[in-house]
């Protein structure tokens, strides 16, 4: 279940979000009523509707049968009530039907679905994908056939990139497009874990596939993107065929399948060998939306484990009983317990804030009228995707591994639900580009090809928040300054050891990329903390403990969580040699 | 697959453990010639019965019909194999007719099994720890019904002590025993998560249940241990019954059972009230086993993952093209793939030592001819066990992540089997006492409660290890050297603030536990290194290279992740009050 008291208090009261639309280029002025009502609006469908088909999705799974999926039961009627509610074309441009909100309205909605139900959320996530591809590169043409059927709902969209020998190196593809006399194209090749690639949700799916047309440059430059719809225009069935659904850990409600295109009717996006080009466009949408994930599986852990931890009676507190009536003490009375609630909370609410943030940037970035801030803000948010995608699903992901050692023994059984969780949550770290993938984007090409250029920017945000706190909340404000400082001396005396040598890159990439995220989540806690010290005063009791629960977890933050950016910093400085000189047998085990 | 080079590495040129067995008083010596061909034995055993079953188990898992448990295809075969091979009573006493055999020999076997095949290895597992409290505190008689029988395999064994309520907290079990005129007595309750509670393997099962007689003192003090044997001693069927078998998140080959006992007939072990004392015989040489399950699921981890690494073929080296004639280099390359291996086998190989040196002690213990060695030996024993179980199991689930993470997206479904290594390993942090039970075990029964002296004990252990690496290995003197002092401090310092606040030893626990174990590995990998360094001399090439794969993967430990110890030291100077100060309510999500 989602928390729209906390979503609420992030929205309005830490980065007044209507002050956000109203600096925008809007067709309507958003007011906080307005989003109010969506997420009130939203959380009755998913709460209602997908929530509960979460655990018996994973329990079902997906059928292929002739080269037809049936999706769990409940799925298709879920997904009709998703059609009718309006919410497909939220975001989409209204010339195609679509009600051209923000993308900030379209990730509460998205939060709120994936919270409820994450693999079910997977078949319209992947939608969104196709439509943005479509409404940045396609032609009128192709925005009339495809885009209109997307932003109804009745279409539903996939992302077809990885073959069996071209995963992150998807320059490695070899699925052929060869042109026809007509315009088109003809489609064949193999790709697999195409999420949602096959389904009994909607009439018509539409691939998005990367494939080479002949003597097309080999490696990326040479992948150009085609729409290839399942069923063609003509209403013939294309020669696309699901060949088989993968059996795997998690996410089992939704089909992650092998298409094969056997000369498929496919037609150009845009222009030839400029696939890849369009596929970041989809790409980078998608990585917040996995970050998302990460945050949403970790709200479900904590949730949960927080209730059991108030009613699962077992030992007494070191101090003394706390509740000397009962057979034993609550667990929440055991400060490890505390330790690992306070752990999830501060993940879940910090990671909630950065994709927030990281939203907003992209609503600067597309809508905003001033042209200096919309360039401000894509150097931000292009500094803070891989962040998001890379950090936030590897946080989430210890999240939710607190959230089952809570629970004990229970934990691992799936009657509480929260091992469904791990096993769901284990695939974010994967698709859309590994940790590690994140990792060399981030520190390679957006700090380093940049020169630093959206991290100047974001460590004097980081130094103006310290400055903020200085007198209300001075435990934060040292530690925030000194953080930002090093983050940015770290990334200058890394730039100057990959120039003697690029393997210090990749050597440093991964613990670059936690160092950063806790740094950027310790900006988003002194941000949350601020805000909640300052509306102190005008509260009730009961809000005034709400708000004092914000402050106490950003210290718990600063105190606790924060310090791990001690250890990747000397894990970068150690350097690549203690990896490269080993020799490649002494990385194989040993018979 | 198990590595049988790397255990004899260990085995022979770390601990010279015919040396070792040689100071025991055992009843017949044991040189290497005997070792070896245990090991050859085993490995023919686990590799060629029990591996080929790991997956299928999985998929299949146990069925639950009226009561009987049917266990996965082949299963019953192999356990027919392993008594027909003798394994059973490798251990035992001659006497009940074991083989009389030290500890650690058992532990190899084990070892072996759990890298084929965890969830079958669990049925002897958990025979062997009802052995042993057999041996300990039965009665001659009960030896003779009982132990006899297990130590031939015929029946096997269970633990009972978890019910619904009491986890965590034994001294919450509810379960009766009212003794009979015969001197037996009913059980009544139920018991909950008793793995091979139940199963078609062995003709008979011996339950050893914790349970309470009338007017026992309440809390631990008041627990009995009783025999309660399936089939009863006259041959009829006692009422104990499966009620259910969990659905759970792995382990599916191992039958996880609740246990309806409805006045089941029941023998006294020992003395009435004694029971936990007893328990905790069987309970520190389980521990023992499954800090071992977490190096085994690492080893299996690594081995897929190290091959696959060489054979997958994406990108390039950012210093060139490393295989030029392919169409990609293989991934191995890349330093986050050699960070994500190495990371491996230190926890694989650093893991493995820390196992064996336990065990050693354990014989030393058991079986030493010298108290004093005797003495010395249970004290650094006591302090290891927690380590062994709460530390190598956490950085076992690390590492089997860490496996996925090389396979990608290949990770992720089922086809590789390493996804199945992070679903058997999260059980591994709970069962037997979580990682939190260790970490309060360790700091303040093990070193708080005794004053430190195990760890006084291996504090200068580790410094007289550090002085021997100061001329061949200087790069891990300072470090060895530094952080054992630190330990010792940061314990002492602990110890000033528990006196003040008992929260700020359960506030600490798990850092100080992730500490300990870093700084132990470290210890384990010096050792390592230091065997590998004096016989370089005298090595081949292919030897030399297998060498001085030690000495780098050493050398990457101390760079790259014993600075952990950073971040563990700084959180647990932060101290209790973070997490103390929180309103409880501020610990339960908001609505």
């Amino acid at each position: 279940m989602a928390s729209l008291t906390d979503m609420r208090f992030l929205l309005h009261d830490v980065f007044d979000v209507s002050a956000h639309f109203a600096d925008l280029q809007l067709a309507e002025p958003i007011d906080r009523a307005f989003v109010d009502a969506v997420l009130d609006e939203a959380y009755r469908f998913t709460e209602g509707e997908l929530a509960p088909l979460n655990r018996s999705g994973d329990e079902e799974g997906c059928v292929l049968r002739d080269g037809e999926v049936t999706t769990p039961k409940g799925f298709k009627e879920a997904y009709q009530t998703y059609i009718d509610g309006g919410w497909a074309g939220l975001l989409g441009d209204p010339a195609y039907g679509g009600q051209g909100l923000p993308g900030t309205l379209g990730i509460l909605l998205e939060e709120l679905m994936a919270t409820a139900n994450m693999a079910w959320t997977m078949y319209p996530g992947l939608s969104r994908g196709c439509m943005h591809a479509l409404e940045d590169h396609g032609s009128e043409e192709q925005k009339q056939q495809f885009l209109t059927h997307l932003l109804s709902g009745r279409w539903t969209g996939t992302m077809c990139l990885t073959e069996p020998h071209a995963g992150s190196d998807v320059g490695l593809a070899r699925t052929k497009a060869e042109a026809q006399a007509d315009g088109s194209y003809r489609i064949t090749g193999t790709k697999i874990f195409i999420s949602a690639g096959e389904h009994d949700l909607s009439e018509n799916i539409v691939h998005l596939v990367l494939a080479r047309v002949p003597d097309a440059p080999s490696g990326t430059k040479g992948i150009s993107m085609f729409v290839v719809p399942k069923i063609d225009l003509d209403g013939t069935r294309n020669a696309v065929v699901c060949g088989a659904i993968e059996e795997k850990m998690g996410i089992h409600g939704n089909a992650t399948c092998v298409l094969n295109f056997d000369g498929a009717r496919g037609y150009l996006v845009g222009e030839e060998n400029q696939g890849m080009r369009y596929m970041f466009t989809m790409m980078n949408d998608a990585r917040l939306g996995v970050g998302l994930q990460g945050v949403c599986l970790a709200q479900r852990g904590f949730e949960a484990s927080s209730r059991y931890a108030q009613e699962r009676l077992q030992m007494r507190s070191l101090t003394g009983p706390k509740a000397p009536d009962q057979p034993a003490d609550p667990i929440v009375v055991h400060p490890d317990v505390r330790r690992m609630l306070l752990l999830q909370r501060a993940i879940v609410e910090g990671g909630r804030a950065l994709v927030y943030h990281a939203c907003m940037l992209a609503d600067q970035q597309r809508q905003h009228p001033d042209e200096a801030v919309r360039g401000e803000a894509g150097e931000l948010l292009d500094l803070l995707t891989p962040i998001v995608k890379g950090f936030l699903t590897e946080a989430g992901y210890e999240s939710v591994n607190a959230a089952v050692q809570v629970y004990g023994g229970h934990g691992f059984i799936r009657e509480h639900g929260v091992e469904q969780l791990v096993r769901d949550g284990r695939i974010t770290l994967i698709y859309e580009g590994t940790t590690g993938i994140q990792a060399l984007d981030l520190l390679a090409r957006k700090v380093l090809m940049t020169q630093g250029k959206g991290l100047v920017q974001l460590v004097g945000h980081m130094k103006a928040c310290a400055q903020s706190c200085e007198q209300s909340l001075p435990e934060l404000a040292a530690p925030l300054a000194n953080v930002a400082d090093e983050w940015a001396a770290l990334s200058m005396q890394l730039g100057g050891r990959a120039v003697e040598n690029a393997d210090e890159v990749g050597a440093a990439s991964v613990d670059y990329l936690f160092y950063s995220g806790y740094a950027v989540l310790a900006y988003m806690w002194a941000q949350i903390a601020l805000a909640a010290q300052q509306r102190l005063g005008a509260a009730d009791d009961s809000r005034r403990a709400y708000l004092e629960g914000k402050i106490q977890t950003a210290r718990f933050y600063f105190a606790r969580v924060l310090p791990r950016t001690l250890m990747h910093r000397q894990a970068m400085e150690a350097g690549a040699a203690c990896m490269m000189e080993v020799a490649d047998e002494a990385l194989l085990a040993a018979m």
